[in-house]
């Protein structure tokens, strides 16, 4: 039995490190088994040609951590860990294999993320950063980021944007999370909802401790005019583009929402994931300017950069500041200082604007050659939503296939669409393909729709 | 009244966007009175000297936006938006200003971060990083980093370490908060911490729903062997340098620990903030290794690298990986796909581990240098505590001023130390000061004891 851990310290080199690692893992692995005596110092000193000293350090390290037993006279044993081979955790099911094309509605086209930018924004900004920022820091996130991105909403979206209101998050769920326990805090019970809206909104939504209440769509917007009868505390709304349906909350509805939030000092919770992105016309400018006071509202870097920088910001009403900002006390969940660093330096240079500016352009190019592809090839499917965002939605003719068999039907070309809850439609997410196989994917899709509902 | 906006228009130039910005504002100041008519698009093109066009468009605008109200033949008034001017937060209190030195016990030194080194490994991160990386991802982490860490720990710190287990998060007290919200879905309700401890540990813990009971900590570590007394379903300890009085956790109380977890099913929550650095010896194993199925392992950049960073990781028992990836999905909260891909490059280049070598040796100068100061000048306060971490505990003679006292001295001579919560004794975080400003900071604080001890 010793030979085995022995060996495998003479592999290792005779260096006190090898030996207690050979030991621990003979131990664990019950190659040396419980109560087991080991040699004396001496002993193993001579048999491994190393100096007395090492083994001796050894043994005290692991009596330390509990591997080993000792006591003066009785010599050095295996102390009994009591360990059973611990089973593996079963590995993650193998990953089906991509879709060649993945039209997800609520990615961006992550090639297009300004890779070398963003590196030298960090690099440029480290350099400059005082020792301070990199820090526990400011729980709302860096001032000169706070300053940085009011100017932009004000100047982008129309926002009313004090710099002590914002705070960063981690993208708009994130946020949600945030402003429904703030609001849970102070009593709130009810927080209306759009329905359809994104699953893990309303789950996010859910898990704060509020009740949520469906709030119909139409064609117009949320039913804001109903928002009196729903008693609620809350509610969150897209105004700019709903997700799923793709409408724009209309001017008749917006006033509604305002005068229902005045009235009951109701709370607003503005989605505004993506109003950067609008092809028709200017983006509607964000709600939370027509009422400050009661609109809690919420952007994201998720769709204009990436998703996977988990990079999102609120603009709070002065009443729920203190309120969020004592969770994130507690939570202790923070945007980096690196990331908020190389945002700072895009958002000051222009080159954020910049890049959304391109983006636009690309993703209003591929939404354009869709509808276009559609309408010759493909008249019986009608594109849905406002000339905005990532996706589209596809209202799917009664005499074809349903929408999950139209999915399946995709799938089985390695296209993936997305179904929509609770109507026949799918969504077609043209932004998340990456730019060189842009053309090529909405190809494959009019093909198949093609096909499929062929007359 | 129409003058003062048709000014800020003339002074932003006759552009769509001056425009609309020029009357958004006039509006929300008030400026234009709710119900006052707009000029007819035609006069204000022939005032403005802008095409007609233009004014149309930017009406059609602010009427989306719910700015302006209008009807065919009755012309376009301003929406009553019922704004009251809104009362800005107050600023947050001007900051007292800064200590020229402060001995924050659980800071590292900021001003050591290697700026240059993190941001090439971005760069050249980024450059070799599939797409798929900056989407959303795993929650558990880039498998990459996640492969990583698992050599990391195995490695350093002796962990049973699957890559599989590992969970990356934003620091200690968010991986603590998972753990104790999973805990609670698993129907536990009593969680033993070490008393003192780090009071936001406490705060977090609470927070997720638990029943907190305190476990006492003598000379000896935390006092597991009172664990079966608490009849707690957790417990959370620092067994490598416990928080804040240093002490490391003994052999025996170590299998107590583990037997206590195998014989109730209990689950430990290892805290091992700082296990790297200690300056005596080789650091003590993590005791997760010697129960793998019963230890849910807490790490973190905070202390080796900068606690801005916000980058943790847990190491679960299987049983509790469902659970906290479950809350992950529902909270959102990740860490950034370009921390993630930089601290994966420093880690298996091996500059991770350089630089904790380099901090170690550093530290571990100013704590001798710190001991023997104290040893020859102010003999009457004991440094206590495993020489390890970036702090020492000094138990202070009854004879002098109070813990509290000597905090408030310190603060007029510009130095801040910290209070031990029942104990005569402050903190000295001497890992907190610059590396060119240390020996200086030392040298006062030195002084300030001198000048108060003097017998």
């Amino acid at each position: 039995m010793q030979d085995s851990w022995t060996t495998s310290v003479a592999q290792h080199g005779p260096r006190r490190d090898a030996l207690e690692t050979a030991l621990r893992s003979a131990i664990r692995d019950g190659r040396l088994a419980p109560g087991s005596r080991l040699p004396s110092t001496r002993a193993l000193a001579l048999d491994l040609g190393i100096a007395r000293g090492t083994v001796v350090e050894a043994y005290a390290q692991l009596r330390a951590e509990g591997y080993l037993g000792a006591r003066r006279g009785a010599g050095t044993w295996v102390a009994d860990l009591g360990l059973s081979i611990a089973p593996s955790v079963p590995r993650a099911r193998p990953a089906a294999p991509s879709p060649r094309f993945d039209f997800h509605p609520g990615q961006p086209d992550l090639s297009a993320f300004p890779r070398a930018a963003w590196a030298a924004a960090l690099r440029r900004g480290l350099r400059a950063a005082a020792d301070s920022t990199l820090g526990y820091g400011d729980p709302r996130g860096r001032p000169e980021l706070r300053e940085e991105l009011a100017l932009y909403l004000t100047r982008a979206r129309g926002a009313v944007a004090d710099p002590e209101r914002v705070v960063l998050c981690c993208g708009f769920r994130h946020g949600l999370s945030l402003v429904g326990r703030a609001l849970r805090t102070e009593r709130a019970t009810r927080m209306a909802i759009e329905e359809p809206c994104a699953p893990p909104h309303r789950a996010a939504a859910a898990a704060s401790g509020l009740r949520l209440v469906p709030l119909a769509v139409d064609e117009r917007g949320a039913r804001t005019d109903l928002l009196g009868e729903l008693r609620a505390d809350a509610v969150v709304l897209g105004p700019a583009h709903q997700y799923p349906l793709g409408v724009v909350l209309q001017p008749d509805r917006r006033a509604a929402a305002v005068e229902w939030a005045r009235a009951t000092g109701g709370v607003i919770v503005e989605d505004d994931y993506d109003a950067e992105l609008r092809y028709d016309r200017q983006p509607v400018g964000a709600l939370q300017a027509l009422a400050p006071e009661h609109v809690a509202y919420g952007g994201t870097a998720s769709k204009t950069l990436v998703p996977g920088l988990r990079l999102g910001w609120l603009l709070l009403p002065p009443r729920l500041l203190e309120p969020v900002l004592a969770l994130r006390e507690v939570e202790d969940v923070h945007v980096p200082a690196t990331d908020q660093i190389a945002f700072t330096e895009l958002l000051r240079s222009g080159a954020y604007e910049r890049h959304v500016r391109r983006m636009r352009t690309r993703y209003r190019a591929r939404r354009v050659r869709l509808v276009r592809m559609l309408a010759e090839r493909v008249p019986a499917v009608t594109p849905e939503g406002a000339a905005a965002g990532l996706r589209v939605l596809l209202d799917l003719p009664g005499s074809g296939p349903t929408a999950r068999e139209l999915c399946e039907l995709a799938s089985e070309r390695s296209l993936a669409l997305y179904e929509v809850a609770g109507r026949n439609a799918v969504l077609v997410g043209y932004g998340a393909l990456p730019e060189y196989d842009a053309e090529a994917g909405l190809r494959a899709l009019t093909d198949l729709l093609a096909t499929v509902y062929a007359s």
